[in-house]
């Protein structure tokens, strides 16, 4: 069975994983670079590539919000916007992109295609864990679109790290009501604590 | 100059202090007795006795909200209540209890004396600091006290053990704009985040 699994999720300690008010220059929000120094630094620790690495072992399909994919709101219109990334994105593989405006799909070089779903949460992990073809699936952000699947009850495996640092405002994923992960793996390093959490056992 | 310090605030990854629903049975809240399952575990980690002992270690007074100090609302009327830890309560120091109804002081056995502040934070703590004669002060809970002193920017260190579960809803400390704290120093033994962060040098 596919699971839905997010990787590299950087929280700080006030439990955001983006600043406020984002915009072009600022996509993760005001502060919001320094919750992943740890991820960029040139000296970080080698249980970061690890990290890393297992976010994209076994990966057959990824899904994102459409902040995570661009930064255009509302209908589409004539826009030539294909993602943040270039012509050759990092997934190399299908990736599908929430939306609530129908937009034809968008090939890339090195096997990344973007498929836009306007039928919910529900829709695009079928497609997804579909696509993946045994693989699976990558949730991608932003905050808002973990927070929906995590609600939904749909993420198995969500791999965070909390960061000791106050933003004070900003986007949270953890909102009342979501309890269904056990925490699995600790790891501290350079005072970012890096959790694995899996989806609970269904109480019987 | 005397510091104002929080030790051994429990926290969930979520962010809360204590479980929702708190009642005489559930003085933490539902669930909330889980953040605690470090501290009072009889095969505790060595660290833990030593954070317990630092948050001891110097201190001459301690303030606490009036719900940490018993389960009364409103005014006090014929009450004899004297406080959650019987005769001899572990202050051994002057408490003062945060409220808005005026109560005559209770002198405990061992030293304890309760003292009921109504005229807010800034009170209390001048009350506190010049009661611990050159030593710190301990800030205890709850959560809305906790809160309100970090909002006013009045706490020098915050002792804080991130606990790996979800509850789910509950009281937070960490609330828009709390912001002028750094951590410096983080150790994690059997899956608990211990952080300590100390007030943030003023921008000049």
């Amino acid at each position: 069975m596919a699971k839905l699994r997010v990787h590299n999720l950087a929280m700080s300690l006030d439990g955001y994983v983006a600043g406020p008010r984002q915009s072009l220059e600022d996509p993760l929000g005001v502060d919001g670079e320094k919750l992943h120094e740890w991820l960029f630094a040139d000296d970080r620790a080698s249980i970061v590539d690890d990290l890393i690495e297992r976010g994209e072992n076994g990966i057959g399909a990824t899904i994102m919000g459409r902040n995570m994919f661009g930064p255009i709101r509302g209908p589409w219109g004539e826009d030539t916007w294909t993602g943040w990334w270039g012509p050759n994105p990092p997934y190399h593989h299908p990736v599908f992109v929430l939306t609530h405006h129908p937009h034809p799909p968008i090939t890339m070089e090195g096997a990344t295609t973007f498929h836009f779903v306007d039928g919910g949460v529900d829709a695009a992990l079928a497609l997804a864990v579909d696509a993946a073809g045994g693989l699976d699936v990558r949730l991608g952000g932003g905050a808002a679109t973990v927070r929906q699947y995590l609600r939904a009850g749909l993420v198995d495996e969500l791999n965070v790290s909390v960061v000791p640092i106050l933003l004070g405002s900003g986007e949270r994923v953890f909102e009342d009501g979501i309890t269904a992960l056990e925490c699995t793996e600790s790891v501290t390093v350079d005072r970012v604590t890096h959790l694995r959490l899996v989806k609970a056992a269904s109480p019987s």
